[in-house]
């Protein structure tokens, strides 16, 4: 069993190793002209300057509750949240510090050809993604490594099960500050910026006169690089570690309980080496299709893993197994789960890119509707993120049916660990994207030639979809993986209540049903169902707040130094920056606890007003439901949505034919209405729609780790 | 026990005769000049029609249900059916009817003084809430009495409850289409008409250049009057039936069974009397605070209320009540569900109040993000939209707590019910807003001085808020509502599984349990959970659609015939009219017709992918919670937004001051930004929002009628 562990961990090495390898070959590339290293330079420079300071800040939280773990749980908890928490916070950094190096080498390269310009933009998202997918592996598996065969503890310990939940929630922890404070200051930049400077002063996007430029370009550095790989990060590490959790449960006490908890690990281990694969074959064709190329990947990736995973369940399960609720799942069943698990993905990169790809129906309704006015265009903009949602819910509910039927909630959890194994390859295809989009302000900036913009826009239209695939994706994983930190909350319910001591806080507690017709169940599920809503609102108003603050910014240094618009004096970029690290980091803080904070809260007071302990369990699992329902449609209306609105504004840019016959280019009426909806989409696509995703399952974490401090009989 | 049913009949004939009385008084007030005489006929015309074809389309849909219900289930139900159909549709009629003749009386009076115009547009909201008040429990009560004293039924029998639920589902059927369709119309009307209007010629609201401000003005009739009131007939109806039938099972075999079935039916008959009285208590004091004059109505006939629903139930529930769960129920505890039901009614004023008021902070937030553009007034109104859900739905999952441990669910079927009982009040504060719109359009057409301008636009202003308050309200209580609806439907189930004969559908089904842990209620949750998600991108689009054409038609009338423009020809108002009515009317089947469809799909998916009926009817049972749980919070954040959105514009045209003191005002770039907030947030607030509350319904009530259906036997 430990030499599957060893090459295990071998895989996960792998891809980072992968991750250096293409990191010396990116350096070599050339970082262009002078002016364009200078930018990149102030770009590097403030990205370190905001993630120091964000780390820091996150940091102090993260003292605290590692402390809390430690007294509450126990120290292998502490171990697990801080390697967790390093982990995550370090794929965030080296996110951020391969993208601020990749796009000024993207710039140049799309100067000599689209493909070198796609070569070295993807190449950036590769790493990134290897380190993200690689990083989480190595974590989860070597802790566990460290735990079983190290301490020699049993894979289903409690003292085990408890340090790899706690390990997930140190990397959602991270991953929702660096979500929302990535968030906030990429589009406090990005909408206070193009107020400023595109509306107001009428110059064009990313133009250096605008004092928010570098700042933009930061933004899109540490929140669509460094938030996006922090998150990313926890989806993967606390899939897997929900589905280790759920395998010790049903299978505790069977002689293959170890082998079941490898799985997961497994799975993941091999998709990373057809991710790997998949990376080299995203090339640009002679038909010069930039989506098709990234698609050819992405498809290379989905067949090889289809016979890899099949061979890891061959090999490890080598007859049915029986879970305690006495269900019995052939190997060929886990296998049709894991195949179940890269449809909704394939499923949901299609529906995505239909719902924000530039040559389908959503987008050009919007365009369309940018013809009438600004109002017309948020009202269809609003309208395709609502109806975005439908398809990828059908999807995820077939999935959830067909899953279950193969192999109940352990079906069900295969499924989403397959799913988040290609990881590595959709991540890449997402980092993708930032990177384009600064090399596209880098060649403006820096005044190249509009050959160049017009390349890196290209790319930039494609990473907007991608973009919003990986997002989809990420959201759609979660709301798979969070059914399965559910069952890992009920599960481990039944565990603590039937094991319990006499006078231990479990004692007595009998079945938790979580029955709709409890009223305690109701009012869990709709106290659930308000977070996303209510975190969503705090963090548009944070981004408007920041947004804000840019454009008075920008505006003092237009009144103050008339020479900055004629282009004699340099704006203060830095000033910018230091005003939105300081509004990002202090806007993060509330909406992130929320989420930790929420399911204590309930839990308590549901106890306080009546003493039935059953009923307090019974409502925050039903909470969890809760966040998991309202936070998959809110999460992804945003983020279809808000891919809908920027595309529409591509579209337009590159001159669009309505209805009637009449063109629509830069300038144009209509454009200007689709710079409103982007700028409304920024936000709910960026800050909003992305953190909602580790939002839920912090609250699903805490809510497991509440019955870890009941259960350690430390405070009760 | 029967006398007083006839004295609930008597509270229900009161209602309608007040309405009678009042009619009598509102006609004889002047109607003012020529000009403004011919303007309102047009808009009388107008809405007359649309009503005629929307309600012949929809009876069509009606005649195919009718004979659905009298094959599948019986006589009685189709009957039942019959009735609500026909008396919500004619509250909806009555509601036009009264508005397009109250308008420009309103805008006589005010033209007088500001005192006038207010108790004339006042009147004709208490007419048409207390004719859809008065109504509803006349045709409740009467069918009641038809069947218990008529036809000599026991109040318990299946089939009086079959044809109660069926009133309430012909009902909700009207309401739906009514809302939708009404709203599709409006906000057609009043997009279209602002794009092209406002923003594209440059001319002012309203103006009589504009094709479409007389459609604009029928959109205010059709819509926010026999729309709204179709709906609030709708959810009162609704709400006593499902405590009615709530009633009979809890107390089926009690010798106070009709006396706790009797007992909603007479709280809704005190309340309309309170309600009658407070309507007097509506008066302009020497301070001209219009929403002061409105609280001190509302004041008053909450007060009563306390006092009469004391009498009501200490009068008729004698003695502890016991249900069938065995649990005994003080009737105290039954009357401080029933306060709980009036202060749940009046926190949602008071946050619906701030939240869309012109003194709070949100509206301020709105406005003052107007000053950096559209772009941040759309982001700051979605983040007062996505914040406003979270206190409501506090206030709700705290009514629901309260009144389940005073008297269990029973006891939130009461808060519900006498929640609703003073809803002749509300909805008196609503018809008031479109009233006071239309006033303020036919003044601005008729070319009457500002200063009447300037008093309908105050009153529009409170009209604004009001209307967000009863939306609030209406879907406050529909959640409430739904949950004693889901409650009926797991009790019936229970019902029917019990008393199954050999052979039948619910034959061996045993007990249905809706755990969270079964996945097919997860599927449950999330296939409702995306229905008013859909629902409202499918009815937002259909807006866009309709204001679009509406577009189109004017630009065409200005080029074909520059006459318009300079004043010298008057536009063709009709065609607008035409084309928004086929526009309404192809675009409201769809949307409408997805709740009525959606469960029974589901059921028969469920029951085909695997065999057990238990399965099916818990994702059943779960998909009515889980469109509870979204729709809750999208329509509160619809309505809500659009409130705020539409008193930010206000603000503004009143003169604006932002934090660094500058003045915004009409014309000013400001100005601009907020009229596309407002343009927004008209379908938010106007036709998917409020939409959505009888589309949450419908739902649950298909499914009651599913089983009713499945235990007739008729089909299985």
């Amino acid at each position: 069993m430990s030499n599957y562990l060893w090459l295990v961990i071998a895989a996960g090495a792998l891809g980072v190793l992968y991750g250096a390898i293409q990191t010396a070959v990116l350096m070599k590339a050339s970082t262009g002209n002078e002016r364009m290293r200078e930018i990149a330079a102030a770009i590097q420079e403030g990205a370190s300057a905001y993630l120091r300071r964000q780390y820091m800040t996150i940091g102090a939280v993260g003292v605290v509750i590692l402390i809390a773990a430690w007294l509450l749980i126990g120290q292998w908890a502490a171990l697990g949240f801080l390697i967790g928490a390093v982990l995550s916070g370090a794929a965030g950094f080296a996110g951020m510090l391969i993208s601020v190096r990749a796009n000024v080498r993207t710039a140049q390269a799309a100067s000599e050809s689209l493909s070198k310009g796609l070569d070295l933009a993807f190449r950036s998202g590769a790493i990134t993604g290897m380190f993200v997918a690689g990083g989480a592996l190595l974590g989860v598996a070597g802790y566990y490594a460290f735990m079983t065969q190290g301490l020699g503890m049993a894979g289903s310990d409690r003292e085990v099960i408890d340090g790899l939940v706690a390990l997930g929630f140190g990397a959602s922890l991270i991953s929702i500050f660096a979500r929302l404070g990535g968030g906030i200051f990429t589009k406090g930049a990005d909408v206070g910026g193009d107020m400023v400077g595109k509306v107001e002063a009428g110059i064009p996007e990313d133009d250096p006169r605008n004092a928010a430029t570098i700042a933009d370009n930061v933004g899109d550095n540490v929140g669509d690089c460094a938030g996006m790989a922090a998150d990313l990060f926890e989806t993967y590490a606390v899939t897997i570690v929900a589905t280790m959790v759920l395998a010790a449960i049903f299978f505790r006490g069977q002689p293959y309980v170890d082998v079941m908890m490898l799985l997961p690990l497994a799975i993941c281990g091999v998709c990373i080496v057809t991710s790997i694969i998949g990376a080299f074959f995203v090339r640009l064709g002679k038909s010069q299709n930039i989506m098709g190329a990234l698609y050819q990947g992405l498809i290379v990736t989905g067949v090889l893993s289809v016979g890899a995973v099949w061979w890891v369940i061959t090999t490890l399960v080598t007859g049915p197994v029986v879970t305690s609720g006495g269900l019995i799942i052939e190997p060929m069943n886990l296998f049709w789960s894991g195949m179940v698990g890269l449809i909704v993905t394939a499923a949901i990169v299609v529906i995505t890119e239909y719902y924000t790809g530039t040559g389908f129906r959503p987008v050009k309704s919007v365009a369309n509707a940018s013809v009438s006015g600004h109002g017309t265009n948020v009202i269809q903009g609003l309208a395709m993120s609502l109806e975005s949602t439908a398809l990828p819910a059908l999807t995820i509910i077939i999935g959830i049916v067909v899953t279950y039927q193969l192999a109940g909630l352990f079906g069900i959890a295969i499924a989403t660990t397959t799913m988040l194994g290609v990881a590595g390859m959709i991540v890449a295809l997402d980092a993708f994207g930032p990177v384009t989009d600064n090399a596209g302000g880098i060649a403006e900036m820096a005044g190249l030639p509009p050959e160049v913009r017009h390349s890196t826009d290209a790319l930039d239209a494609v990473g907007n979809t991608t973009k919003a695939v990986t997002k989809g994706y990420a959201i759609g994983s979660a709301g798979l993986g969070a059914l399965v930190l559910f069952a890992a909350y009920t599960e481990d319910l039944k565990h603590f209540s039937a094991e319990a001591l006499p006078g231990s806080f479990f004692d007595g507690l009998g079945t938790v049903a979580f029955d709709l017709t409890n009223p305690y169940v109701v009012i869990g599920l709709l106290f659930g169902g308000l977070l996303p809503f209510l975190f969503g609102g705090m963090s548009m108003t944070a981004v408007g707040r920041a947004a804000e603050a840019v454009v008075a910014e920008v505006r003092r240094q237009f009144r103050e130094n008339p020479g900055i618009m004629t282009g004699q004096v340099k704006p203060e970029y830095g000033k910018a920056v230091d005003i939105l690290t300081s509004a990002a980091i202090r806007e993060m803080i509330v909406p992130s606890l929320l989420p930790v904070l929420s399911p204590i809260v309930l839990f308590t007071v549901v106890l306080w007003i009546q003493p039935d302990k059953a009923n307090a369990f019974a409502a925050l699992g039903a909470m969890l439901m809760g966040v998991i329902v309202t936070g998959l449609f809110v999460a992804i209306s945003m983020t279809s949505g808000g891919g809908a609105w920027d595309n529409a504004k591509k579209v337009i840019e590159e001159g669009f034919t309505d209805k009637n016959g009449v063109v629509h280019g830069k300038g144009s009426e209509a454009h200007k209405a689709a710079v409103t909806g982007d700028t409304v989409g920024d936000p709910y696509k960026d800050t909003s729609g992305p953190a909602v995703n580790p939002m839920i399952k912090i609250t699903n974490i805490v809510a497991l780790l509440l019955l870890a401090v009941l259960a350690s009989g430390k405070i009760v």
